[in-house]
């Protein structure tokens, strides 16, 4: 048995004080918060790619203070998350949005599509995380469903019913933010695991 | 069939110019052409993880053009590489040496060798590519058997000799500078493809 690690270190919970609402929560601190629990009970692997930066300059004063003095933000060439669960590679994609009604296509690039296309055609698990804040709903949606019905629209926009009947409600609880692997496991029926 | 992508574009090789020698291409270098040529080639999908870093100040002129003005390196939490391949996950460091008579082990991060157990540990391929440039050799080396070895050791570096015993030498051509994967078809025994 491992125990339970509850995140921030917190080992008691506080029943009076400890609000359920992820509200105010960046969905990515909370897939980092996830991630962290599934390494720590040795789970999975999986891990946000470090944002792509193009270092320009770099002052070496000395070699464990080298500052970054000048640098550009590059545009991601594939998703930013990826890893391994139960011998599976995991790839996705976390967008969110404070829109009632619909996720606008333009958050997500398109070069992100591509390669969740590979991703697929070569074997892997590859979906996306998407959070409606207003709604408070974290969804796990199939990358081949949501290419296959983005492609099929006109609109530059997926409604949010879409999701509703499309994607799957991830559970959330106060240790695990975003169990999305509880999602993996149901959908794929892998053995059991006591953690997830 | 699918056309060869020579890189930097070249379709013709002029014999009398090309030296085939690797010297003074750095491994990180050829390892990128090696899974450019993967992706181009509908091959597989392996990237090098972007620099970790730790901005501090963003000068935001415009939306465009933000300026990171100060930055600090990280110390990566997980290899450079990782990706996907016929249905498996792939996971590898690449490390070069100038070293004639062995690898300091200095240059692996602890936390690198503890993600490459956890890799084997859920499923995945995991290894190290190791170059000796003095002789021109690059060697693929399974992250087990390394690890293994390593904790068996008093000393602080590994001799070149045992990477010529336990190491498979990793193919080179023009075309394919690190053909890793060519490797990893003849361990798992995929099925064949006329690419690599």
């Amino acid at each position: 048995m491992k125990t339970v690690n509850y995140p921030n270190g917190a080992k008691t919970i506080q029943h009076k004080t400890i609000s359920y609402s992820r509200r105010g929560m960046s969905l990515e601190s909370d897939i980092n918060a996830t991630n962290k629990y599934y390494l720590e009970n040795d789970i999975a692997a999986i891990y946000k790619k470090p944002t792509p930066v193009t270092i320009v300059n770099v002052d070496y004063k000395s070699r464990a203070t080298a500052k970054i003095t000048e640098a550009y933000f590059q545009v991601p060439s594939t998703t930013d998350y990826n890893g391994i669960y139960n011998g599976k590679y995991i790839d996705f994609e976390a967008k969110e949005t404070h829109n009632r009604t619909a996720m606008p296509l333009s958050i997500i690039h398109p070069h992100q599509i591509e390669h969740l296309r590979r991703v697929i055609r070569y074997g892997g698990i590859g979906f996306l995380i998407v959070r409606f804040t207003q709604y408070d709903e974290t969804y796990y949606v199939d990358a081949g469903k949501f290419i296959d019905y983005m492609n099929s629209l006109k609109a530059k926009s997926i409604k949010y019913e879409w999701f509703q009947k499309n994607g799957i409600l991830i559970p959330y609880n106060y240790v695990i933010k975003v169990n999305y692997l509880k999602v993996i496991k149901d959908i794929y029926e892998g053995e059991s695991n006591e953690h997830i």
